[in-house]
């Protein structure tokens, strides 16, 4: 068995953070949203998965993927309709060049590192997926687009088929059954609007009370509101929000921002029983964004909650100072502001009592940036041997 | 001056706390509110306001108000408008009884007294307005009924008309743009369906981040859920409560009580900018509520929250061990479950950390139940040389 060849290939994949929400599903098993959603692609400097794909007769038995040094399971639904999805794209592949290897047969050994936190709400499982999917594409020498990848990474995990392109994604619903239309496409690559920034807050040992995939279905069943905002409010949201986005407006896309992060954690809260995904330390977050904008007299901070209580808030370069100066004046203390180029501003304006609560409840900051999507690598998690590297 | 006859009367009135909820207003100056609403009175012996009219040619110049021993304004809107109409009606008197003293004429003198700290977030202006109308309406010797005060009150603060009765008590949004149909009706009286206890739990030290009035009319004006919730919640809302109270079917009542709280309070974080009365204590009485709940295996504690973080638990009297029991044993170190026959009872089946964010960020409990309209009283507050009583 030592002989038998190990084919392999490695990729990095983003996180990507939504400003138009995704939230329910029409079809639970294939991901199927019941509305379009829009992210932005954040820099992969700061916040990526990195994947290395094998293949190899020497493996199994079965599948297996190592994330972060320990072993998951492989044998759930959505890890398994990648797999399957991306082995069938490779046998039609075989089927029409008799001369390529087999590899569609071959056990997959997949090694995966984040070089952030899992599980800190910081969409792990959108990068996770995206790069899952880019890395076996990579192994199998599929010629899919990352829009035809998007397809299956969707059936992962929702979002991560926004992870498949950089800059300023759109997740279109689509309207078959199958799912064949729900996919993502490019609004603007990062190029178009490079100058948009992020500042996680990521706030300190608060867990989830309800897992994202319970709560969104809870909701679907339960809000009289949530049908308002899938049918009325979200598609309103998506026009504005590209036109924003291709204009390089920043006014309009932090008041869609705002405004659609509201709307997703209002039918949360018309959920029976109600989902809290904002504590007081994210109402701070929002009081600090609120007399940032007042100082300014314009929206040049827009905040955005996904199912957690870490704010990310979405800046422009320009402001830098105005915006994340004036926040690591208030924060400086916290771990996330050593190698970034921000200057300490003046923060005496924002709410005395928001500051308190948000020194007092926040573990860190991370400074990021729009950025590109996934990127081949021929750095290798997996040794010459078929062993994953212990780094 | 000093020969000039006082004329005085006096009244209780109680507190209301809706379970069907008020929020926003079709016409600000008449309150005239976009939706019905439904309360229940609670008992004046825990709260109440305590309220002397008293007129004289020796009073003034003008008429005056003392709450707590503070001179209050009376030149606003809203308490010249009750003004003016309780007069108007008393003219009409006058005019077709030509004996009766000509009080309508006079300066009036109010001096009103509450048994509960105002401004703590307890619905304090409802019982002063109700309160307020309804002495100068025993002053007056109006024959008006409780409905037809309901209007007057309305004009003083919207929920007040709601305190005119005891028990089960529906505001009727009506239709006529003068407002003469938007009305207080009794439902059912509290002799109906006595059993029905409420707790409060007072937070501690959380001021109001804005006030009732603003907040309801920026949500009016930029809530896209507010529609829905206005048009098509609240109309079945009010059907489902009118007959689970005249059921008495408390299921029913405490699903409709919860839904509907939370219907508002994502209806005001929908708002821009997003409105936040819930914060991290509330969220944790919810916890405790659906503990309680869950345990039970039925619906048999009720919260709801009014502007502001303090939740108010409905429960059955029977049900006083399981729910009011459960939370002394957790929080009985607070004021208020002295003189209350409430056994504690083992509470280590609700979050931990729920009853730990209880424990830090309550300041007291007030026991209480459904109780009686604005009672008639001779103890007054004005002594009879016309100035007040000092307590």
């Amino acid at each position: 068995m030592a002989d038998q060849p190990i084919y392999q290939a490695s990729t990095t994949a983003p996180v990507n953070i939504a400003v138009v929400k995704y939230w329910g599903k029409r079809d639970p098993k294939l991901n199927l949203p019941t509305n379009s959603s829009i992210s932005v692609t954040l820099s992969q400097a700061d916040l990526r998965t990195h994947t290395t794909a094998a293949c190899s007769a020497s493996f199994g038995p079965g599948d297996s993927l190592l994330l972060n040094t320990s072993p998951q399971d492989v044998s759930g639904a959505r890890t398994q309709a990648c797999f399957r999805e991306l082995r069938s794209l490779r046998s039609e592949l075989e089927a029409s060049s008799p001369s390529l290897p087999k590899l569609a047969a071959l056990p997959l050994r997949i090694v995966s590192e984040n070089n952030f936190p899992t599980a800190a709400g910081l969409a792990s499982s959108a990068a996770g997926f995206a790069a899952l999917v880019r890395a076996i594409a990579n192994l199998y020498e599929l010629k899919s687009t990352p829009t035809e990848l998007s397809r299956i990474a969707r059936q992962g995990s929702g979002s991560a088929c926004r992870s498949l392109f950089g800059g300023y994604v759109a997740w279109q619903m689509g309207e078959k059954d199958d799912g064949s239309d729900s996919l993502a496409v490019e609004i603007a690559p990062a190029s178009h609007w490079p100058t948009m920034r992020a500042l996680i807050l990521v706030v300190s040992a608060e867990k989830k009370d309800v897992s994202s995939t319970a709560g969104m279905q809870i909701t679907v069943a339960t809000s009289k509101y949530f049908k308002t905002r899938a049918q009325e409010v979200v598609p309103e949201a998506m026009i504005l929000m590209e036109k924003a986005i291709k204009e390089k407006n920043f006014q309009s896309f932090g008041e869609v921002t705002m405004a659609e992060s509201n709307s997703f954690h209002a039918s949360c809260l018309d959920t029976r029983p109600p989902i809290f995904y904002l504590n007081d330390v994210s109402r701070a977050a929002i009081t600090a964004v609120n007399s940032i904008n007042k100082k300014a007299g314009r929206i040049i901070a827009a905040y955005t909650f996904d199912a957690g209580p870490n704010a990310v808030i979405y800046y422009e370069d320009e402001n830098t100072d105005a915006v994340a100066g004036v926040l690591k004046g208030a924060l400086g203390n916290l771990d996330g502001w050593e190698d970034k180029d921000v200057k300490v501003q003046d923060y005496s304006y924002v709410d005395t009592r928001a500051i308190s609560v948000l020194k007092g409840g926040l573990s860190r900051v991370i400074l990021t940036s729009v950025g590109e999507g996934p990127i081949r690598t021929e750095e290798s998690l997996i040794a010459a041997n078929g062993e994953p590297v212990r780094k």
